[in-house]
Formats: structure tokens, C-alpha cells, sequence
């Protein structure tokens, strides 16, 4: 291994960034280094931080605003999880606000790392998002399909992969693009995002609540859990950037199910009482939404580079069991 | 017919934009609307205007400036021509002037529109390149193929490309981007572009000079006159946006053709000692460029939508007689 290396979290106060925070302070390593020194950036400050052998240096402020980008890169981290961003229902909501964060944040990062190069080329890891494909799909979207996102955010995020793989080709940086699937079972309360559903009839039942389906249960999606989510970007950090080529994006890889298949595994890990539960309560605007979704993804070029995710959604609802536990 | 509509064109001194601003002055109308006025903006001053039934308003100055896309939407054009941008050598040269003015001036311009929104939704013209696309291809690059551009210039159109296509679904203007393919015969001197042997081998016979061939004269590429690309913008200038759809953006239709084929062409129009100024020699450094370009496109979306190319080389060749007339 060479010297410890520093690693950025931008998004740290987010779900998947405290999540990838303790599995780096748990593991004290990532992409064959030894982390030597932690940084968080989030707009909110990261309330509750894992023990871990390198110090964590929270950093709090707005991530486009004009200084951050230069006051981050000038920790000079090795490895960058980028993760900041406004979420999807925001992004829509406020047009402004989405292209400020999630365009203008992204390349005023980018930027202040070229300005730092020579002499500096981190791996950054990108969070994108499946957002970037826009419907009709063919049963099995391929790896070559091409981006046509039907939201503002999966534009900024189609546009921030674009940016990454210019910088890399150019040699400013070393970046890895990773579409992430529905996480799931995604922790927390029920929100009103038209995907939560899909998390909420396995959540809810397991603490003893009801949940209901809005959708057909022939409704097929691709799921990973929030655990290989950070897999993702904890082995994006370490992969050989000649592997991957210039085309710096990767469709990652989950478990495609049904609603019934879903069902079926909740009642085979925590019995049939649980599933008794859930209820169909069909919701048009909720299914039309979902309707628009791909089922599922080849992903073949991510899983010939090692990335992996569950076996089967079994496996994603103990993962939940285990991680809420 | 409706009212008189205002046109604007930028980049209007380019070679595209000139030939478009004579079109428009012979025809007197586009999009199936008389033509009122037309304002032609480029860094450099229109020199050579055509008569027309309408004024030519010729704007001066840099396209990315701060003040110029507000200036140029106080015009209130019902149809825009966006023809402006650094072209490929120079943006993969100068990184920051090639984000400047493809990038920031494309954005400022929609924004601009944006600002003037609701009440003002024009159809807007941009012109995109197969440069969006990235090797390796299959044998005939099929419309729902992957955008992973390996220049600065094809990431500058991509995110062109993404922008109309959002902007035009929140409904802040209505867009339609066209993928132009190699223009050939292009008129003027031979340059240095890796592309410039393919209207070399061409125009200088014509003119009764030598020219050499760098490649393979296996090697199949996609041409469009200019005058097809004239006719594409003009096409795209009327066409109805609820047939186009959410992908805003259209791979154009071409004539592919191997080297071989494009000097039998030249034989059959113009005969064998016209074809004898032509030599082989092969360049290793152009061809490396040339083999990773793609040679064919299905461009199936667009010849639905009406879009023509010129059925076969020898029409391409008698164009450029025609128009070099």
C-alpha cells in the first residue's frame, strides 16, 4: 500500500453518504490505500459520525456556492465520492436551484480540480442516476442505449457525466460515472416520491405497519440496497481507470422483480403474517409515473468490471433486516 | 399564413449560415410563414448580404458575451437558427474557449429565452454533430445508439443537445437539435481538418488540381451537402413538435459511401482525367482519426420526420458544381 490517502464525501449528510462514511471508517481503507484523513460536505453537518482510525473533518456549506469548489479541492483528497446534489422531485420543482447544484456544483468542482492539475488527478466517483434514460425502453435496456432523460435532473445528471468523461479524457481528473438503480429498502419514513412504494411494502410490514401498492403487481423494476449501493462506490474508488476506457459511465447492476416477486420474497424471509399487511390500493397518477420507468438493465459492462449486486431480492430484505437491526 | 415572422440567425457568417441566409432570401418564407425580418449575428460581420423581399439586421460580437443573449432575444425571433460555436480543432485546442462560447453561450440563450417566457416560445434550430458520438460502432449506428462523445466539442453539442431537450419539455421554448453529418463538397480551400480529404478529393480535381487520398479507399463515411444541410435547418424550422416528441435531438440522414465509391462518382460526372489528379497517400496519423469516426446511420427518425438527403454521390457532386456556379 503507498501513503494514506485522503478521501472527499460531497452529499455527506445524504442516506447513501453517512452509510459510505461508515463503511470507509469501518473497513480504514479504500481503493488499496489506507484512508488517512476523512472529509464531509454536506449543507447540513453530518450529526453523527462513526468512530474510525482517521479523523473526519465535517465541512458545512452550500455546495455551489462560488468559494466551495476551490475550498475543497484544496484538501487535495486522492479519492472524491461526489454525491451532492438536489434531489429529483426538487430539481423539478425548481429549475434554478436543480441547474445551480446539480450543473454548476458539478463543474465548478471539476473545475477547480483542472485548475489544481497538473501535478493532481484524483479518482472521483460520480453518483448518477438511471434518470439519465428516458422511456419507451426495450425490455432489457442495453449498455449502449442512448440518454434522453425526461427530468431536469436526470439532464444535470446526464450533463455531469458528460463533463466527467471530458475531464478525464483531457486528463484533469480520473472520474468514474455510476447510474444507480432504486435503492431499496430505503430506511426512513414513507415520502411521496412515486418510487417509494417500492420500499414502503417491505419497510412498512416488517415494523408492523400497513403499506399499499399503487401499481399492478406485474410491475418489474431493478433494485439494489442501500449496502451495494456504497459496494458501487466503494469499488469505483479502486478500479484501474484503463479498464474502464472513455466511456466513463456505468449502468450498475441490481435485482429486477416484480411487485409480486417482491411480495413473494418478503413472505419467504418474514412469513405470511407480514405480507397480510400489504394491500393493493391502485393509484392512476402514482402507476402512469412508474409505467414511464425501464424494468430492467443488461449492465453487462459494470458487472464485467466486478461490480456486483444482490443475488436476489431476498437477499435485499435482509440486508435490510440486518442493517436496521 | 400567419403574420410575418422574425428569423435569427447565429452564427450567420459560417459557411452553413451564409448558405442558409441566402436560402431564406430567395424562398421569403420558412417554418410556412412569411418572413418579416431577419437578424444575422456572428463575431464577424456578414460581408456578402443577398437581396431579399425583408431586412437583414446584422448584429457584431462575441456570441458568449454576457449582454448578447439577452440583445439578441429582445428581437423576439419567431424561428432561431442556432449555427454559432468554436468548431472541433479549435475547442479541442482552447478547453475554456470552447465551454465559453458552446457551452455558456448555448445556455445564455436558452436562458434568455427562458426569462422572456411565458408569452414567448420560439422554435428554435440548433445545430448538433455526429460528433455527440463516440467509437467503437456498429455497422450503421442506429438512432437510440449511445452518446459518449471522445471530443471537447462532441460533449459541448451533447450538452447542447440535453439542454434543448429539457428546456423545450418544461415548455421554455421549442426545440429541435440536428446531428449535421460530414458536409462535402465543402467549398474553399483544402484545410487541415482530418476531414478535409473528403471534399479535397473532389473539389480540387474539379478544379483541375491534385489531390491525395490518407486512408483506405475502403473506407466508408456519411455526406451531406451543404445544401442539404441548408434544407435540413429549413425542414426542422417547420416542423410540428408533438410528431418530434420528447428526443428533440435527430441523427440526419446522409449518403454513405466508400472512398472508392465517391471517386467513381466523380468519374461518372465529370470523367477519367478528372479522376487522374487524384493519388493515394496514406497517412497513417489522419487515418488512426478518420477509423474511429462511424460510417453509417440509420437516421430512421429523421427520414420519417421528412428529412432528405441527396439520394446518391454523383447528386452531392453536381450540387457543388451547381452551386460553385
Amino acid at each position: 500500500m503507498s501513503e494514506p490517502a485522503t478521501v472527499l464525501v460531497t452529499g455527506s449528510a445524504g442516506m447513501i453518504g453517512q452509510k459510505l462514511i461508515r463503511r470507509l471508517a469501518l473497513d480504514g481503507q479504500v481503493g488499496g490505500r489506507i484512508i488517512g484523513r476523512l472529509v464531509a460536505h454536506d449543507i447540513i453537518a453530518l450529526s453523527d459520525l462513526p468512530s474510525a482510525d482517521f479523523p473526519i473533518v465535517v465541512k458545512t456549506g452550500d455546495f455551489a456556492a462560488v468559494r466551495t469548489a476551490a475550498d475543497l479541492v484544496a484538501e487535495r483528497a486522492d479519492i472524491i465520492f461526489h454525491l451532492a446534489g438536489v434531489v429529483s422531485g426538487e430539481a423539478e420543482a425548481d429549475f434554478d436551484k436543480g441547474y445551480r447544484v446539480n450543473l454548476d456544483g458539478t463543474r465548478q468542482l471539476f473545475d477547480a480540480i483542472r485548475q489544481a492539475s497538473p501535478g493532481y488527478h484524483p479518482r472521483l466517483v460520480f453518483a448518477s442516476s438511471m434518470a439519465v434514460f428516458g422511456g419507451p425502453f426495450p425490455d432489457i435496456v442495453p449498455d449502449d442505449f442512448h440518454v434522453t432523460p425526461l427530468s431536469s435532473y436526470g439532464t444535470q445528471k446526464m450533463i455531469g457525466e458528460a463533463l466527467l468523461a471530458d475531464y478525464t479524457r483531457k486528463g484533469f481528473l480520473n472520474g468514474v460515472g455510476i447510474r444507480l438503480p432504486t435503492i431499496c429498502v430505503r430506511p426512513g419514513k414513507p415520502n411521496r416520491a412515486a418510487s417509494g412504494f417500492f420500499s414502503s411494502i417491505i419497510r412498512e410490514p416488517l415494523d408492523g405497519k400497513p403499506a399499499t401498492i399503487p401499481v399492478s403487481r406485474k410491475t418489474v423494476h431493478t433494485h439494489a440496497s442501500p449496502r451495494a449501493a456504497v459496494d458501487f462506490l466503494v469499488h469505483a474508488a479502486g478500479l484501474d481507470g484503463a479498464l474502464i476506457g472513455p466511456r466513463r459511465n456505468l449502468t450498475m447492476p441490481g435485482v429486477a422483480v416484480s411487485v409480486n416477486e417482491q411480495i413473494e420474497a418478503l413472505e419467504r424471509v418474514a412469513g405470511g403474517h407480514v405480507v397480510q399487511l400489504i394491500r393493493d390500493e391502485p393509484d392512476e397518477a402514482v402507476a402512469a409515473i412508474v409505467n414511464t420507468w425501464p424494468s430492467r438493465f443488461s449492465a453487462s459492462r459494470a458487472r464485467e468490471l466486478g461490480f456486483r449486486a444482490e443475488p436476489d431480492f431476498d437477499t435485499i430484505i435482509r440486508v435490510h433486516l440486518d442493517d436496521r437491526a
